[in-house]
């Protein structure tokens, strides 16, 4: 095909542009950064309008905007709604990155910078796929674009732009590229995503920090009763104790187990790669059921008295910690958050106050496999990587999957092109050139193989 | 007496020179205050010098100097050696301050400053006794000045230059104003300060910050490990797990229990004055008990994962936490901290890494309540005061009243004018006018009857 020559011929360009957009710090979860995430947004405008797309509009929301392309070449041809992101995890702690987050270079090819695999390297795929078979005239579909600037803080204000404008995104699939293969010996095809609920607590000692000597022993103290809540949220088994926090979770079939522990994983590689002696998790089940099919509760951030050099003997007035906790089918995010709310505020000793504060949420998703849209996906994988790609569970949460079949009535194709190594949310996020472009490749055989 | 008639007309100036000396943020525990340390040194060594007395000197340590002054009337004459500090606590969190912790104000007869009571407001009223006795020639007693830059980091150095001075260091009674009194309705003396060991602990869990989605129950989140740990250390008795902490401690008599209980104490205006609907602590042990008798275990600090603005599903690679022991007779506080580094690397799981590095510590001290230095206290408050002081036993730690009367083989008096509700340590400490210059009439009235 000549869009598959166009992009061989235009790997440089490519890569330059994808450069130009991780220079943007659009971090959506820092109110400092604001600025910069229209950037970004103005960036794929400006882009999609060279490249030949339609109706391109930046689409204002209460938060940071959701930009919007299309390209209806046939009424008559299937349509794919691409979705994908350009916000960005914050980037600290900055002092652990080899480079600067937002300065982005090339090395042993690996693209290294903030954003280059979780979504922009991703998401920008599809827009230089676009480009390529626009350039050739090979578009063999109708697509539409939506990429928003609020995944990483919970898309809240994705839904209500997704029912206001049912018509617009009318589609036949929708392609998604924000997920993992296993690794490049081994594509694979992402069936089923984890919700989430993600909570701050706030834990009131004394009305003020107190002097750890004078009153220590005689007065709670807010850090010790946060680290004992949050102690008691989990079991020696590694379960979680909330009451009715297992009630909705599908168990899988015997034969379904099978299945999935069949994907390629080595444990000690995994614990090499990770620097751990030993793994931690929910008795009985196996580390690809763990993140595949079982809910969690993690901390992920943790504050409160003097974390400064030296020492402050202070008995603090507060601590924090923030929580989340990961979904599967069929529990409901709004109603596990409800869970945690009411179990958290009912065993919280009468000697502090305990303030639980819900931040976002999502549901978890299975996505079929019979479908027309995996069918093609599967079969430009084939085409492009020379191997059938393996159907997977994911740990992580793409919370609009669930979305979209519930408000579009549309199913999603999972066609991510990351690897675990890229180490996305972390310092030193990388994304593999191969990846990239064979990516890009990959998604020109899918518009060829669904258009049929 | 004269002196007392100077103190009356010389208030204005002793009050402008104790804010000139707040004014300096000699926060030892932040290097980047270390050369304001020293210009609080520098601003003792001046005064010393202009109100006449001897050998002012700038002893320096490995750490912030020790300044050094003294005035020797009569050999025969009993020697009273002072001993206090001039650095202060860290002041943050700064936001919680209603007027900047390094620029001095008064308000309703208050003095508002980091350091206004702990210790610059109690130790200077020490200068400026002496400064009236000497302008008026009533000093009673050969008197002795030893005042530190390291008592809020645990006096690290001062060991060292009591041992290589004790020549020069030479006393019958060692006078300490860094305590507090019941009330200015019950003057009190401290008889008994609790000791402290302090350590930092570092949990490492993966080798990177992973994504929680990703590796989300699968592996050891060092937050939860943390938590877990730290709940651990206390059961639901409010009682110490740690095996042997207990043992050495000195279990009082009934009758002791029943003499301790006999201070003024209101449990309702405690809680009020906290703001908190209930108190914590060990079973079977009254507030006063719990603070004046037993051993605590507290959190002062805890950090790790995302802590800024928004959401980051983070699965940290490290957490921390800042914790102190108070102990009581006859614990030792290098046993103590052994026994704890021991016992937190004994029960961090496999999954985790754990490392324990001890902050500093010090013994905790009874002092005498039959000594001469005792005698003339109790004279001195009840003159001052109008009252008879009460013997108590503080929460607090000043390790270096052990380390006194080790090497020194003196016993120090613990004339302390502070109150609780001066929030030392924390945000808005203050210290009472009224209590500032009675203070200073009081030690006038002690060197009289500790002459005689």
């Amino acid at each position: 095909m000549k869009s598959i020559q166009y992009l061989e011929e235009n790997k440089q360009k490519f890569l330059n542009e994808l450069f130009d957009l991780l220079r943007i710090p659009s971090v959506s979860a820092d109110s400092k950064f604001k600025g910069d995430v229209r950037k970004a947004a103005e960036f794929l405008k400006a882009n999609f309008e060279k490249i030949g797309a339609d109706a391109v509009e930046i689409c204002e929301t209460a938060g940071h905007p959701i930009v919007y392309a299309e390209k209806i070449i046939d009424p008559s041809k299937p349509t794919i709604l691409v979705y994908g992101h350009y916000d960005v995890q914050p980037a600290d702690p900055y002092e652990l990155w080899d480079s600067p987050p937002f300065e982005p270079v090339l090395k042993n090819e690996r693209i290294y910078a903030r954003g280059a695999c979780d979504d922009k390297g991703q998401m920008f795929m599809h827009v230089k796929a676009f480009e390529a078979m626009m350039a050739n005239n090979e578009l063999a579909c109708n697509v539409k674009f939506m990429i928003e600037g609020e995944e990483e803080v919970g898309s809240d204000n994705l839904g209500l732009f997704v029912e206001q404008n049912r018509e617009k995104l009318k589609s036949d699939v929708i392609l998604i590229s924000d997920t993992s293969i296993i690794s490049n010996d081994h594509p694979s095809i992402t069936v089923g995503l984890r919700g989430l609920s993600y909570f701050q607590i706030e834990v009131t000692g004394p009305n003020r920090d107190l002097h750890s000597g004078v009153y220590g022993g005689a007065v709670g103290n807010p850090i010790n009763t946060l680290c004992d809540m949050i102690s008691s949220l989990t079991d020696d088994k590694g379960r979680i104790t909330i009451p009715g926090f297992y009630d909705k979770v599908a168990e899988l079939t015997a034969a379904e187990r099978t299945e999935l522990n069949k994907a390629p994983f080595d444990l000690n590689e995994y614990k090499e790669d990770l620097g751990i002696k030993e793994i931690k998790g929910e008795d009985s089940y196996t580390t690809l059921e763990r993140v595949g099919i079982r809910p969690t509760l993690d901390v992920n951030g943790i504050w409160g008295g003097y974390t400064g050099e030296g020492a402050k003997t202070v008995l603090p007035s507060k601590a924090y910690a923030k929580i989340s906790t990961r979904l599967v089918p069929d529990q409901e995010h709004t109603e596990i958050t409800q869970l945690v709310k009411n179990h958290l505020e009912s065993i919280a000793p009468d000697y502090v106050k305990v303030k639980v504060t819900p931040h976002h949420g999502g549901n978890p998703a299975v996505t079929p496999t019979d479908s027309k849209g995996y069918a093609a996906a599967s079969a430009a994988y084939e085409k492009a990587w020379g191997k059938r790609p393996i159907p997977t569970r994911d740990g992580g949460s793409i919370p609009i999957v669930a979305l979209f079949s519930n408000v579009l009535k549309v199913d999603s194709v999972l066609m991510g092109m990351g690897l675990d190594i890229d180490a996305i949310h972390s310092p030193n996020e990388s994304y593999g050139l191969f990846n990239y472009y064979k990516g890009i490749e990959t998604i020109v055989w899918f518009h060829q193989y669904f258009s049929k």
